[in-house]
C-alpha cells in the first residue's frame, strides 16, 4: 500500500497533459546577453573548474590509492562536483564540440567508473576512505545524494553523446541501490538526508524506460518522514541517540513528516527544492493531482513568504535554509546559488504541469539575479552566498572547499536553452523566456523554424519570426511577465488584442512563411516595495527594470551607502552603457545623501539631519562585486514611510 | 620616578579649586518623583536584596566552612554584592534609622570581618575556596576589585555611623595590600584586572588622612599598562601564554597602554569608568592638569561617540563594553546598569573639577533613563542590560547569578542627595539637579536653608527659597540643562537677565530671608535625532521631554512597533497621568501605522505600502517592562529621511 495508490487519481493536470520543454539542443542562443556568457562558461569556466578539481586532488584520491591519514581526505560528497561538472560539460559538448573539453570529460568518467565495485556500488569516499561505513549514516553522509548526481551525469552524458560509458555503470549502481533499498524483507526502508537521487531516478527511468527506477524514486519519496523514523532507527543502529542530531530537527532534511503531508517549505533549501522537483516529476509520471497539489502548496508558500526579490532562497547560514515567514535579512542573506538553481529546476517542472507564468516569473527572477550573481563576469569566480547587501567584505572566490555551487550553476546555464520553450504535442508553442535564439520544431505537422529576435533584458521588444516549411496551424503562447504592466502585441504589423490566460498571450492561426509577431513589453524603471512583514525592508525600496533587480555599489561613489536614499518622487532613467561591466543598462537619477559635516561632535540633536541631492546610478545586481571591493545594497532607504 | 612627578603641574584646575559636593546627609529629598522611590528602595529593595543574598548562600559560605565540591561555590567576586549593599544600607541608615535594616547590616559586617586572616587579608573566595591561589591571577579573578568595594563599604559605614567596626578591618587589609603591592624590592608591581580599588583607596585616604592609601591608588594607576606588562608576567608565572587571554586584548581592562596615554574609551565599560573615576580623584588630589586632561579627553570621546541617548554605555555583550565609534545598536544594547552608574560616579568627579553643565547633563540623562530603568517600579526586580528596543523577550529579573547591578544602583540612589549641589568654599552654591528638597548649608558665613520646590521631571518650574539666618552674600549657580532651549529666571518676581557660563546661570547677591528664585525651564516635547554615523538610527527619531527619554511599548497597543512611525510634523503633547506606572507624563499624538491587509499573498509589489494614522502614546523609558510583556522601542521610524 503506497501513498500514491491511496489518493484520488482524478486528473486536474489533464488540461494540458504532456507539456514538455523544447530541449536545449534544439535551441541556438545567439543574443548579446547570454551567448557571450555561455561561450565564456564553455571556454573559460568549465576548463577552470576541471583544473580546480585536479588541483584539489579530486581525481588522485582513488588513483593513488588513498590511505587513512593522507591529505586531503576526500569529502563525502566530493564526486558530486565532478558529476555536476560532467553534466555541464556534456551539455556543452552537445552543442559545441571541443576535443580538449571532451578529453577532460573522458578523464572524469574514467575516474568515476574506476571506483565501481563488483557489486555495482560506486562512491569515492565510502570506497576509498571508510568502506566499512557504507549505508550506515544516510542522514548525514550524502551517499545516495552522490548517487543521484552520478545518475544525472550518466543520463546527461548518454543523452548528449549517445554513449553508454557512464550510463551503463550508473544503471548497474542504480540496480544495486534498488536491491538494497525498498519495502521487501531484508531491504532497507531508508532514504537520503540530502534529497537528489529521487529526481535523478526519474531521469534515469525516462531515458532507460526501466520502471524499477521510477518505483524506487517513488519509494524514497513515500518513505520519507514516515514513522518509525528511518533516521531514528539508523542512529540507534549506530549506537547514537537520534536526539543528538546536529541539526535541531528533521525539518532540516524535510523528513519531519510524510512528504505529501507537508505544506510549508522548511529546512535546508537545496534539499527542499531537489525533493519537490522529484515530487513534481512523480506528479507528472503518475498524473496525480494530489501530489501536484502538495507541490503547489509548497511552491506558493515559498514564493509568497520566503523568497528574496533576487530569487534567492534560504536566508540563514545556520541551516543553509529556511527560517520563518518573511525572515529575509539582506546583509546576512545566505541565498545559496545552488538553492536558487534548484528552485529553477523545481519551477520548470511545475511550469510543465501547470502552465502559468508565475513559475516562469520565478525562473526568470532567479536566472537574471540570484543565480547569475553566482559567477563573476569573467567566469572565473563564484558566490556561494548571494546577500542583498554587503559592507564590502563579501567577494567571489575562485573555488570552495564545498564547491557545490559553481558546477551547479554551470549545468543550469549550459542547458539554458531548455527553459525558453515548451510544446504541447505539436499544437502549441509556449514561449517562457525572452532570449534571442533560433529553434527548430515540429508544429502543426510541419517543420517550423522560430527565430526570436530581442535585445532582452535591456529592451522589452521581442520579434518572433515564424518560418514553417509549409503553412502550419498551431497556437503560440507568449508569456507576459509579472513585472510588465503594459504590453502590446502585433502580428505582421497588425495590432492584436491581448488575450492573456494564466499569464500568457495567445495567438492561434495558420502560420505562413514570413509571419512574425512583435511583442512589446513596457519596461520602465520601477520601484519595488516589500510586504511590511519583511521587517528589514520597511522604509526601503528596490529598483528594478524588466527582470533585473538593481543595486547600488560603492565602486560608483565614495559615499557610504547607508547615507544614501532614494526619494519617492525622484525620476529614474535607464541608459545602456556598453563601457562598463560588459555592457549594462545603468539606472540614473537624483539620489539623496545625508549630511554629516554639520554634526561635528554632536551625537544627538533636536534638528533633523539634512540631505542634499546628487546624481547617482544603480547597476544590475548580478554584476556587483566585479570592480573594486565595496559596499552594495539592493534595498535602499526611501522617504516613503 | 612617577608619571605624576614628570608632568607640568601648572594648575588649570585652579580656577574653581575645592568645589565639593554637598553630602547627601544634608539634603532631605521630599519630592513626588524620587522620595517615594527612595522610600521603596529602603523599605522593600534593600531587605529583598539581603534576602536574595541569604537565599543564594552568600553568608553561609564561610560560616559553614566551605569545602571543595560544596554547592554553591562562591564566585570570586561574591562579596562585592554584599559590600555594595552594605554601602547602600549605610547611606540609608544615615538618614532613616531602621533597626531591622541595621541588624542585617551588622550581620553582613560580622560575616565579612570573620573572613579576615591574621595577616589582614580579607577575601571570601581566596580564603574559603582556593587559598593557595591568592594573588596569582589579578587579571581575571577580581581580588583587588573585591578589596575596593570592601573599602568603599568600610568608608561608607564609618562616615554614616561613626563606627569603626568595618573601617578598622578594612584599614588592616589596606595596610596588608600596601605591603604586598608597590615599587619596592619584593613587592608586586601589579594591579587588578577590574579597576575599583583605586577610587576606593582615595576614599580611604580622605576619611583616614593616611597618605599611603593615596600613594597606593596612584601606584595602581601609574603601573597600569606599563611594559613589561604585569598581566604578561603574571600569566608566565602561572605557566600560561598571555596570548591565550580569554579577551582579545588588554583594551578589555584598560591596560593596553599607560593610563595617562589613553585617549579613547575602550574595553569593559564598568572597568573603564571606575578607573577614570579614580584618575579624576587623583587629578583633584594632586591638583594636576595633565591628569585631568586625560580624563577630559576620554570623557569627551565617550560622550560624543559612544553613549546611548539613555546614558547607557558599552553596547556589546561580548566584552560588556565598548566597540567602535557610533556603534550603538538598540535591540542588542548591553548598556549595563552598573556602567551607567559608574559613569555617574566619574562625571560627578569631573563636575567638581570642571564645573560645566555637560557633566551634570550626562548624570541627569543616566539617572532618569538608563539607570532608573534598571529597577522595576515596585523595587523588586532589575535589569542588568538596558537595551533601547525589545522584541518582548527582555525582562527584569529578581536576582542575577552575577548580581552586581542591583546593589550598585542602590548605593547610587541611596546617596542621590549628594549629586544635587556643590559648594565652593562658602561663597558659591551650584545647583546641578532639580529635585525638590531642603538642604542646610553654611554660606557667606551664615547658616542657610535652601528649599528647592519643583515638580521636576514632569514640570520645568523650580522655585528656590533661600533662608539665611542672617543676610548672607554668596553666588547661586543654576544649571540650565542642555535639553533646555529657553529658560527664564526671576528673583523675587523680578525677571533677571540670564547670564550663563559653562551652562550655569549665575545670581550673586546678599541674600535675605524670604528671597526666592524662580527658574522656568521650557520643557516641550522634543524630537531627537542621532548623528547619521549611528547607522541604526538613520531615519529614526526619539521622543524626549526634559531629561526623560520616551519609548513606545506594546502594552499600549496590539500593533507591532515595527509598523509604527512618527511623522516629522505630527503634534505631540504631554499630559500627566497619575493612574499609570506610578504616575507619569505620557506623550500623545498622531502616529502612523503601516497597512498590511492590502498585501494578501504579495511579497513584493510596485505600489508603496500605505499608512493610516492613529492616536498613540509614549511612556518614559525608565518605566518600560512594568506591565505585560511586549515590544519596546526608543528610536522610532520617521518619514524624515
Amino acid at each position: 500500500m503506497t501513498i500514491f495508490n491511496n489518493i484520488n487519481r482524478a486528473n486536474k493536470l489533464g488540461e494540458i497533459p504532456g507539456l514538455v520543454p523544447v530541449p536545449f539542443s534544439n535551441v541556438v542562443i545567439n543574443d548579446k546577453f547570454w551567448a557571450p556568457r555561455l561561450a565564456n562558461l564553455r571556454n573559460v569556466t568549465l576548463p577552470l573548474m576541471f583544473n580546480q578539481m585536479q588541483e584539489a586532488n579530486y581525481f588522485n584520491a582513488a588513483q593513488r590509492g588513498w590511505k587513512r591519514g593522507m591529505k586531503p581526505t576526500p569529502f563525502v560528497f566530493w564526486e558530486t562536483d565532478i558529476t555536476k561538472w560532467l553534466e555541464a560539460a556534456s551539455y556543452s559538448l552537445r552543442t559545441h564540440p571541443d576535443s580538449s573539453l571532451e578529453a577532460m570529460l573522458n578523464q572524469a568518467i574514467d575516474f568515476l567508473v574506476s571506483l565501481q565495485q563488483p557489486d555495482g556500488y560506486l562512491n569515492l569516499y565510502f570506497t576509498e576512505v571508510e568502506p566499512e561505513k557504507r549505508w550506515t549514516n544516510l542522514r548525514d553522509w550524502h551517499e545516495l545524494y552522490c548517487a543521484g548526481h552520478l545518475i544525472e551525469a550518466g543520463v546527461a552524458h548518454f543523452e548528449t553523446t549517445g554513449k553508454r560509458t557512464l550510463l551503463d555503470p550508473v544503471c548497474r549502481y542504480a540496480d544495486y541501490i534498488d536491491s538494497v533499498f525498498g519495502p521487501a524483507p531484508g531491504q532497507r526502508r531508508g532514504y537520503d538526508g540530502h534529497e537528489e537521487i529521487e529526481l535523478a531516478l526519474v531521469k534515469l527511468y525516462r531515458v532507460t524506460g526501466e520502471g524499477r527506477y521510477l518505483n524506487l524514486a517513488r519509494f524514497f519519496v513515500e518513505e520519507r518522514g514516515r514513522q518509525p523514523h528511518f533516521f531514528d532507527i539508523e542512529a540507534w543502529e549506530r549506537g547514537e541517540d537520534p536526539a543528538n542530531f546536529w541539526q535541531t530537527g528533521y525539518e532540516y532534511n524535510q523528513s519531519h513528516q510524510p512528504v505529501l503531508e507537508q505544506s510549508e517549505i522548511v529546512g535546508h533549501a537545496v534539499r527542499a527544492v531537489y525533493l519537490y522537483s522529484a515530487v513534481a516529476d512523480l506528479a507528472k509520471e503518475y498524473n496525480n493531482e494530489t501530489v501536484f497539489d502538495t507541490c503547489l502548496t509548497l511552491w506558493n508558500h515559498l514564493s509568497s513568504k520566503r523568497i528574496y526579490i533576487t530569487g534567492g532562497i534560504g536566508p540563514s547560514a545556520h541551516n543553509e535554509g529556511f527560517t520563518k515567514d518573511y525572515d529575509l535579512p539582506n546583509l546576512t542573506a545566505y541565498a545559496e546559488t545552488c538553492a536558487a538553481t534548484g528552485l529553477v529546476f523545481w519551477s520548470h517542472r511545475m511550469l510543465q504541469l501547470d502552465p502559468n507564468s508565475r513559475y516562469a516569473d520565478i525562473i526568470e527572477r532567479a536566472l537574471y539575479n540570484g543565480i547569475l550573481s553566482g559567477i563573476s563576469l569573467d567566469g572565473s569566480a563564484y558566490f556561494y552566498e548571494n546577500p542583498l547587501a554587503s559592507k564590502g567584505t563579501h567577494h567571489r572566490q575562485k573555488w570552495y572547499k564545498c564547491a557545490c555551487c559553481p558546477p551547479n550553476l554551470a549545468r543550469l546555464f549550459m542547458s539554458l536553452g531548455q527553459y525558453i520553450y515548451s510544446v504541447k504535442g505539436d499544437t502549441q508553442l509556449q514561449v517562457h523566456l525572452y532570449i534571442q535564439n533560433e529553434v527548430n520544431l515540429q508544429l502543426g505537422g510541419r517543420a517550423v523554424t522560430v527565430r526570436q529576435l530581442t535585445d532582452y533584458p535591456w529592451d522589452g521588444t521581442i520579434r518572433l519570426e515564424i518560418e514553417p516549411q509549409e503553412p502550419a496551424e498551431f497556437e503560440l503562447l507568449l508569456r507576459i511577465p509579472g513585472w510588465c504592466k503594459r504590453a502590446a502585441l502585433r502580428l505582421n504589423h497588425e495590432e492584436l488584442n491581448l488575450e492573456i490566460q494564466k499569464g500568457y498571450a495567445r495567438v492561434n492561426r495558420r502560420w505562413q512563411k514570413g509571419d512574425f509577431v512583435e511583442l512589446v513589453l513596457d519596461m520602465p524603471v520601477r520601484r519595488q516595495y516589500s510586504n511590511p512583514a519583511v521587517e528589514e525592508n520597511i522604509q526601503r525600496v528596490a529598483i528594478t527594470r524588466g527582470p533585473l533587480v538593481y543595486c547600488l555599489e560603492t565602486a560608483d561613489t565614495n559615499i557610504p551607502l547607508n547615507f544614501i536614499s532614494l526619494s519617492d518622487t525622484a525620476n529614474l532613467t535607464s541608459r545602456y552603457d556598453p563601457t562598463i561591466l560588459g555592457g549594462i543598462a545603468v539606472i540614473e537619477g537624483e539620489f539623496m545623501v545625508i549630511q554629516t559635516q554639520d554634526w561635528e561632535d554632536q551625537l544627538y540633536r533636536s534638528e533633523p539631519p539634512t540631505r542634499t541631492s546628487f546624481n547617482f546610478k544603480a547597476i544590475p545586481y548580478y554584476a556587483w562585486d566585479n570592480r573594486e571591493a565595496g559596499e552594495m545594497q539592493v534595498w535602499l532607504r526611501t522617504n516613503r514611510t
